[in-house]
């Protein structure tokens, strides 16, 4: 028989609020929150288990719920949900009435699987807040980078604000988290180069080849990269900027680089 | 004498409240709110006239208020406010103590200085968010393009959240608003090929030539350009995807579509 739950009481009902507050939890249990059936559908793709799927029957269409269902291969739970339980749950207003629960994957990089001889990555030191990790993560799903690679994020990837600006592209790009010494040891035993968005020694960065090995490291808007790059870096790399004011959103600035260097590779 | 205001009540502090709240507000008095040194000393670079200049004297020390009083040329009301007051106005956490009352400007086509003879112009078609348009105001600044064009706005420029997001480049920027079929007359009479981000009839943007006379048109995320910007364009133009989603911050896309531009003409 179907498990119901219409009550904000409900023990479970608590535990989803608490992992989508707080990023602690979330590393505790390994659990975090999905909504939305094409959030779901892509966190499928990206080979994530799911413990429990909740819906709420006034929303999805069991037409809909069946076709996620369908995406689904491990074994997992579903649960019915109200629609006041779904309302106090869910994210956004226009909502579609299904949620999961997902198992958090180790984002470490000795997972990382680049089968590309000539990688190109994309690096970002502690980027600050969850709508530029979106749009870094939607533009290196664009450019179908080999992996993202954040250096001592400020929060887990797993943070709703996170997968909802990525719209899903948390979960189709390879991802690694790590600090910054092990990433440049990372990234030096692979013999991939360190092109550095700084302001210190730098070329313009349509100047420099892209086209073997390469990592595009960019650091925070207000502070950049740390030492420890500016002392490992192959070449560092600059925007040349002609207004008046020294300033771009971090994630233009790696959509500019990422996409120059997709140009010199001729989008292969 | 210096005026001073400690009243919550007092009817010029309501006056500002209602001109960070309300568009309609800021279109009925001609006026709008600047917050910030950096910012009021922008918009000063940027001929905007001042109203009237409010200080907080136990935040902003004397020194910088009379660096920026400077910066002010014509005729302006100077008037101190209490801590309760500022705080109830500012926007910010990092507060500076200071706040302009400006006069707006019309930003019509007719008014657009354009002195080059090759411009390049980036054209947004109905954006929504505040912190998009911000984000594209920063990346036109940086391109030093010849001007910003926005059709169908949701917003008025002089929205806090846009002047905020954009760092100040609100008034750095040569801005004008219409509609969108003004703006291609106004494309075409001053012949500046049209080049829209569209999916249809694309070419990719790469091979483009951007060096003579263009401007760069992108849509919204969910609907891209109206139908009108795709009768009249010049040459449709497409970033190349290659991940899972086809997805991209606009911002991201007219940074990388705008530094193709200025690679094409060597940052000239």
């Amino acid at each position: 028989m179907q498990k119901h739950i219409s009550s904000l009481q409900n023990p479970l009902i608590k535990q989803i609020l608490q992992l989508g507050e707080k990023s602690r939890e979330r590393k505790k249990q390994g659990l975090f929150v999905v909504e939305g059936q094409r959030e779901i559908s892509l966190a499928m793709k990206g080979s994530y288990e799911i413990e429990t799927l909740l819906f709420c029957s006034e929303i999805i269409t069991s037409e809909a719920l069946t076709l996620l269902q369908k995406e689904i291969s491990a074994n997992y739970e579903t649960i019915e949900i109200s629609k006041e339980v779904y309302e106090k749950l869910a994210y956004r207003t226009t909502t579609e009435g299904v949620i999961a629960i997902c198992k958090t994957k180790k984002l470490t990089l000795s997972q990382l699987n680049i089968s590309n001889k000539n990688p190109l990555i994309l690096v970002a030191e502690a980027p600050e807040k969850p709508g530029n990790i979106g749009a870094l993560l939607r533009t290196a799903d664009a450019a179908n980078v080999d992996a993202v690679i954040i250096a001592n994020p400020k929060t887990d990837m797993y943070n709703p604000n996170i997968i909802r600006s990525s719209v899903g592209c948390v979960f189709t790009n390879q991802i690694a988290i790590g600090n910054t010494s092990e990433i440049i040891q990372f990234l030096k035993d692979k013999k991939i180069a360190m092109y550095c968005a700084a302001l210190q020694a730098s070329i313009p960065y349509h100047t420099c080849d892209f086209k073997t090995s390469s990592a595009i490291v960019v650091g925070t808007e207000a502070d950049g990269l740390s030492e420890d790059w500016l002392q490992n870096s192959t070449q560092n790399i600059i925007i040349p900027m002609q207004g008046e004011i020294d300033s771009m959103n971090v994630s233009v600035a790696a959509g500019i680089l990422i996409f120059e260097a997709k140009r010199q590779r001729n989008f292969k």
